[in-house]
């Protein structure tokens, strides 16, 4: 019985959207992946409307067990860190809404699942998760990548043994300030170290 | 015929929520102020949850002419700013949702609109509005005095000739990268000029 996993990386232009069937064994299958959002001269209410819509049709359609979504830090892009934090608190709500739980990674935790490094290039992470999905190339829209491999990253730790618990328990520590800031520390020496997004 | 505003202070353990009346002669009128939100140790997704049922019980309930949120910036409180931009954004998809236009003010000025000063502090605020909705104390609970304030501030302008217009010109201008950069400036430059919030 495979976990099946919806992915998101929040955004306002391009919120990528992803779901992935991850089995026992590991071995994960792409379901479906697009991007939603809108240029950034429409009013900010239409699109966060359009995020909103996008994320609702998506849940609805691949009704997913979890949610994964790219944990957020305002330290990253500050110009568009502010549209992206809205974006995710309408994807979570979304999820919330419907009681599936929600567990939040970060880049370079993503990176390291899927590529064994959390330095990890955009490239070397399309390749891996074309490799692991068993496509030919790596899914399209490209912008969607990061989302297919936050779904794989967590399907892989709700695969493991205790798997709906380790879901939850990840969706728990949302709301604990101080594995938010243990993050937050983690990301910031990572950063610092160089592990800056291409964005 | 007097405009229904709605004002939000965003927050995920305070959301002030307000609706007011505002007459085309200026006169307001406190038609209900609550506050919602959970504490700190929820974890987030029913944190933001509860935004989400909040905001949509209190839309629902006052059926207003037009949302006025206050503007989240990513310089202030950096602990607590992402939690706020998620509250924001769901707040300004559920107008949206509804159809309902979206304005969004810095705090400095909805202190200058009601009174007079973009420096003046929490109590002299409390105390204008008190004065304004002809009440004997500022409306309770004080958590949401912002809220008040804000649904007074854009009453006053949506009230001015051309109320209308001036809203959806206000939430229209929530999507201009240049306005909201002009607005960041001026919300930079009054904070270095000592206007920090009391928070």
């Amino acid at each position: 019985m495979a976990l099946r996993v919806v992915g998101v990386d929040p955004g306002l232009t391009r919120c990528g959207l992803a779901a992935v069937d991850v089995e026992t064994n590991r071995r994960a299958t792409l379901v479906g992946v697009t991007v939603v959002g809108t240029p950034p001269d429409v009013p900010l209410d239409q699109r966060l409307l359009a995020i909103a819509h996008g994320i609702d049709a998506w849940l609805d359609r691949h009704g997913p067990d979890v949610v994964a979504i790219e944990r957020v830090f305002s330290q990253l892009n500050v110009s568009t860190v502010m549209g992206t934090a809205q974006a995710s608190g309408i994807v979570i709500a979304a999820a919330a809404r419907r009681g599936i739980p929600v567990a939040l990674h970060t880049p370079t935790e993503v990176k390291a699942a899927v590529t064994g490094s959390g330095q990890a290039d955009k490239a070397a992470v399309g390749k891996m998760v074309a490799k692991i999905l068993r496509l030919d190339s790596p899914p399209r829209p490209a912008d969607a990548a990061d989302a297919v491999a936050l779904a794989i990253t967590h399907g892989w730790r709700g695969a493991a043994p205790g798997s709906q618990a380790s879901a939850s328990s990840h969706g728990g520590s949302a709301g604990l300030t101080g594995a938010q800031r243990a993050w937050a520390e983690a990301e910031a020496k990572a950063r610092r170290a160089g592990t800056r997004r291409a964005r």
